[in-house]
């Protein structure tokens, strides 16, 4: 039987089974398969976070399409998304590669100061990682670690009911631009955006930091999928008015496409005004209210004009 | 120019440049690139190590030569072995993978398998990591993380002079079995050996322990090559005696062979007849001493029958 038959998350579950018994051999309080990042208490009252992805060619990328800066760069930036999720900030990265016999000096350092730009913006040290040659395709692996006080740890099963669900930005962006890549323009501005994804790592340490925040994740697989993954782990149902999800492109390239890397959220509904507004002042962009969480089966209603529809969209599998 | 002109320590000296400038914004204490794994304080008077290795189809094993369960063990191996090499106690891994459309349930459960049995076998819990299609090979990137007490962690630069340099167990074996591999033979012992390294969780830690041992690593490149690491970290030269190196193979393959993953160590020399009795009862195998550290220029000084030769080894490149 072939492996996509049992699917990314069939896969998962499976891995996440298997090894269900050694888990109570961590040191107390980690955490571990479930969320965007492992939880690994440090000794003291913080914690650390742990992250890895893999990209790789033909699947992740194109060579040809995406430059090796921005490929660099993106490496990072998908990683250190994830500990940005955590409501936690970066202490350091880890950057594997694998590189196939025709690489240039020329793509290795675009690639290496693609990586290095993003690594000093947020002032992220590189710590370590592997190189190795590869017969034909390019694949990158990159570890990020971060730490946040324990207590502030934002994790997917905290949301509460009737919490508002907020996300830090515009929807869509990357999968229009993934679309003009893969008809053959690379150098459109969606798909620079497609290659250029920004990690929220400044907005993710601060929304941390907030009480009001209860869970919290980054879109890398598109809204309808991730919002999911919350909802499993907080045992709640959402109402998504498709209206308010902030976009420049389709509501269903909005509410499907992936690689957005903007945060999704539950804040407490009482406290969720203040921090909005707060966010806007110190980070001059909005938080945007997209729906609110409820008691019940664990599942998306969407709305349009307050009234609830079936999604038609392609690819979108109902829960 | 293709990047193989830089070579792989070409590379990683440009990458560490490269990143220089960074480092400073690591918690105090921290130590990157340079090591078996990098070395984070925890909080405490412990500190986490972590590393990362990548194995490629086609270039770290053969898909039709391994099986999957072999394989799935070895990944995890490897990076036992560098946890091991610091010292440290491992507390968890993450596993990521790229997997082509054919691969089959099968495969896949055999692979996980034998990673779990190894991670069983040491109490190593798995705490995440990525799954993923790739276009035509298969990827495996794995990250463990290790933890010990601050003051125990044992570096490369840590060799004193005239220390006593010892290795845990023959070497070479690992090599003969990729011949026979490489020749189509894949179900030899040497083979069975070279498709299931034994990595010295055990063996490490209690080593870290003591104080007597100054510097160590594993051997994963070869002794010829990876003694250069210990040398040019400490700033000393060897005197390695080949007739002292145990092996059941030629004193070429023992050398110059890869992938034995047993450790290498440096012990003052007051104290090493101590240690390597300690070791023998603790473990039941003896350590072997090879030669000895002293001042000069970093590099080895191989002798045969106490007379010192220039080896014609075949691969082998003098520093």
């Amino acid at each position: 039987m072939l492996l996509k038959e049992w699917g990314e998350f069939g896969l998962i579950d499976r891995v996440r089974s298997l090894f269900d018994d050694l888990a109570a051999g961590a040191p107390a309080g980690t955490e571990g398969i479930g969320d965007d990042c492992a939880v690994i208490p440090a000794g003291d009252d913080t914690a650390w976070v742990v992250t890895t992805d893999m990209l790789v060619e033909g699947v992740h990328f194109l060579r040809e399409a995406i430059p090796a800066r921005d490929l660099g760069r993106k490496s990072l930036a998908v990683n250190l998304s994830d500990v940005a999720a955590m409501g936690a900030e970066p202490v350091g990265s880890f950057l594997s590669v694998a590189l196939p016999p025709a690489t240039t000096t020329e793509w290795m350092t675009g690639f290496l100061e693609g990586y290095k730009a993003l690594s000093a913006e947020f002032g992220v040290p590189l710590l370590g990682g592997d190189t190795t040659s590869s017969l034909r395709d390019v694949a990158v692996s990159v570890t990020a670690i971060g730490r946040a006080p324990a207590d502030r740890i934002k994790r997917r099963s905290a949301a509460q009911p009737y919490d508002v669900i907020f996300v830090t930005g515009p929807l869509g962006d990357s999968a229009e631009g993934l679309a003009d890549v893969l008809a053959g323009h690379a150098d459109t501005p969606a798909a620079h955006t497609h290659h250029n994804p920004r990690p929220l790592v400044r907005e993710g340490a601060w929304l941390g930091a907030q009480c009001a925040v209860h869970a919290m994740m980054d879109l890398s697989d598109g809204l309808a999928s991730d919002l999911q993954h919350i909802l499993r782990a907080s045992g709640l149902r959402a109402f998504i008015d498709t209206d308010a999800i902030p976009t420049r492109t389709s509501i269903e390239r909005a509410a499907t496409g992936g690689e957005d890397y903007q945060l999704l959220l539950t804040a407490a509904p009482d406290r969720a005004g203040t921090l909005a507004d707060a966010f806007a002042r110190q980070f001059g962009t909005p938080l945007y209210p997209i729906g609110e969480t409820a008691p019940g089966p664990p599942g998306i209603a969407w709305l349009r004009s307050g009234i609830p529809f079936t999604p038609d969209w392609h690819g979108y599998r109902h829960f």
